[in-house]
């Protein structure tokens, strides 16, 4: 098996366990950060189920919980950016207090659970980054729309501004290079697989993420107070998407990745 | 008088007039993000009192509004990143019709409202800049703290990543560099006054403001999800905050001026 | 016709001139940074013609000089980052005192000059940005060959470092998108002819400059005193093509340029 | 004794050997990058002389070597952007074959050479930090100089661009900033030593290194081709002063030590 993408999946450090008794998984454990788990039906739980295997990355699995089982408990919705949520749009922490299950919940063969992350998240990650060029064209609409029209004096639009102007023009550079980038992986997940595509994804998933948060903020800054407000979804997204960076693998881990495969190109050791 | 310091409060472009019947000024205008306007006794209304006065700084005028006054109403307070705020701690819309006051409201003299409000920003941004090193402060305390103790395996603290220890090193550097600029801008204001101090009151204004932005930043992805939650004041600073590149003179406004002041000792002609 | 696409070009503040007399034009004026003078069999002179057209961008026209014109005179190159060069690799500076060559050297018809430049020019600068992908490709692979051999204590190579993998990985981001849309706009052109992939041409000529000057830097700060000496050619392309964000029209032009063209689709008037 | 502050300086990795025979020191050893090394009368050679003392900072020592001892030999200078140098502005490669030398050219005591380094290279990178401000003044002035008389039309100079503006008001900030840091380690070294202000040091030695190069960079895009010519210092300072960011510790090394100190001081341990 290829070396793990992300380190912060350190299989070693994960904390909920699920063990065989009889025809049962008994799910013992705490998650935090459980999105959308308020509202959900059933849990899917990554817990160790093989703490000596061999390979660190064959010890977890997926099982699957429904969320009415005794010993499974929504304890409530981290509040992030001043917002709880709820339902869909939530961060829950649950607890499984010997919780149990059919061991047929259990998705795919005992130890897949790292195999089926990386499936789901791989092409996963990329559907973030068709997401986020959308964010970036519907900010830089917003910004050219004031500047166009929003006047400084009688006569001389914002947009007449040279900063303005660099901001915008970088923007457009920006965006346009995220989205063939998109593009690019896409036709190369088409192509050649997801796996194949591993580090464009991981580059799309930086790249695109920090381009959203640089139009994001230019736009704000163009639109003064009013980008504030919430008359324009600006604030909401400049403040919601700076998760953009963190989940799925932050920026700083998607790096190291992508780096220690082309270092291995070279010939160095990465272990 | 010298130039102007911000092009955004352009007087030729103020809509709210104040015009003199008999003993009484009639105001007629609206106004947006009056902070703090929520619960106040009393408005300090700019308006243009001399529409014809060939100085244009010399135009309006401030005049005491008490908030009961018939033809004074606030409208409602602006959402600002998901918070509509209260009292002290919000941005209302205000609206003037026919609202009358007594002639000895009015704060100074005629045409005195430029001066007047640059007598009050100039020396009120350091303020800014001193409270946002606080903030700055405690972002990095925050950021050191979970550094130092969160563990991404057995021993191996997140402060051990090169990456995290770059972002506090240079957090530090940009903290320090802001804290002596704000103490060299205070001590020049004691010993010459704020006028002397305007360049190095602008130019912490912009600095400080942009090093609170990128402490947070790195911050938020220190700390992760975690990061992101309201469990520490990181999320609040980093959506709220944002506003301190545009309130007060934007970036680019003081930049300009700054600019501005020096080509002219250069020779330049800058209108 | 069009708005021009550089300010920087502006044919009322260009000084040289070719007046008519018979069969003969006669040059007068005073060039610099003529790249390539040096050893040249002839040189394109552009000099205003038509000083009172209306359209002042039909004003200056091109016109072949043979070097052993009398009155054409090179009077040096320029030494630019401590190299004065010669032959092709030069910038000279080049002198006109009545030259006078045969009307038929005009090129095309009188007025011409500003047309030919930018017919030459547009698709013209899509090269360099072929050419800078070429240096960040061998810059890129410099470093990581570097990064993945040079020890830092036994076992532990440079590569090992965070902070070089985070640099190698965002130049791989960088390069990948400047790739992208040198290839886009190159595809653009060949279906829809250069006046269309205006705005593409001059986004690549900013973002794959700039990315050129980034991947250097990492490059050469990766290498470390090494990085500094002439035993790769990083250094020489360090100094000499800190160039290619100035020439061929410099960053902020291209940038307004740009931002102006969209802002006139969003009904925002730019004269 | 404290951490030693710069992993570059691994004394388990260097390789140049003292031994002592009789009254005599036998050096054995290549050095590269030996500045100032063409011309000089005498070499302080960094040599392992204790290879098995515990402590590895105390394993080197410093030894006086006349460049006329024969064993000594200067190979040649490196050619550095484009300039071999000589005499004082040079950097040599240096051979020790069996060169000897008198048992009382140590410098100070056996296994000192660590300390003394330190000693020497602390208060030494402070007058870096002093030295730069002065080559930014300097860029500084050229730049305003040229944007305030340059016209790009008619009564338009240069500086009348907002983008110049900014990035004039930037260099301003950043230059002022510097320059309060630099006065205050001196102050801070003056009252309390150079122990006491290591980490000012270090932050210095990467800030001003850092603004000078943003500051040149500006300067150069400013005056366009002028500024990439011979005919201001701003190239030569562009080029060369690059090494500002690698000499006396790299901007990373300092920029870990600085965070392993203060990870320290939230009881991380670093080892």
């Amino acid at each position: 098996m290829t070396e793990p993408e992300f380190a912060g999946s350190n299989p070693v450090w994960m904390g909920t366990t699920a063990r065989r008794e009889g025809a049962e998984w008994v799910l013992r454990g705490h998650k935090w950060f459980a999105s959308s788990a308020d509202g959900a039906a059933f849990a899917i739980c990554m817990a160790v189920t093989s703490p000596e295997a061999a390979n660190v990355y064959r010890r977890a699995s997926m099982i699957l919980v429904p969320t009415d089982t005794p010993g499974f408990t929504l304890l409530g919705n981290a509040s992030v950016m001043g917002e709880r949520g709820g339902d869909w749009a939530s961060h829950g922490e649950v607890s499984y207090q010997d919780a149990r299950v059919p061991a047929a919940n259990l998705l795919g063969v005992e130890g897949a659970g790292f195999v089926l992350a990386q499936e789901r998240l791989g092409p996963g990650r990329i559907h973030h980054g068709m997401r986020w060029i959308g964010v970036c064209e519907r900010a830089f609409d917003i910004l050219c729309r004031h500047a166009a029209t929003r006047e400084l004096a009688p006569g001389k639009p914002l947009g007449s501004k040279q900063i303005v102007q660099q901001g915008i023009a970088e923007s457009r550079a920006e965006i346009h290079a995220a989205r063939l980038m998109v593009l690019h992986a896409a036709w190369r997940i088409e192509k050649e697989g997801a796996e194949a595509a591993r580090e464009e994804i991981s580059l799309i998933k930086v790249t695109v993420a920090r381009t959203m948060q640089k139009v994001l903020d230019r736009a704000i800054q163009g639109l003064g107070a009013l980008g504030m407000t919430d008359d324009t979804p600006l604030a909401w997204w400049y403040a919601h998407e700076r998760a953009a960076r963190i989940y799925d693998g932050a920026d700083e881990v998607h790096l190291e990745a992508v780096a220690r495969r082309i270092l291995r190109g070279y010939g160095m050791s990465t272990r």
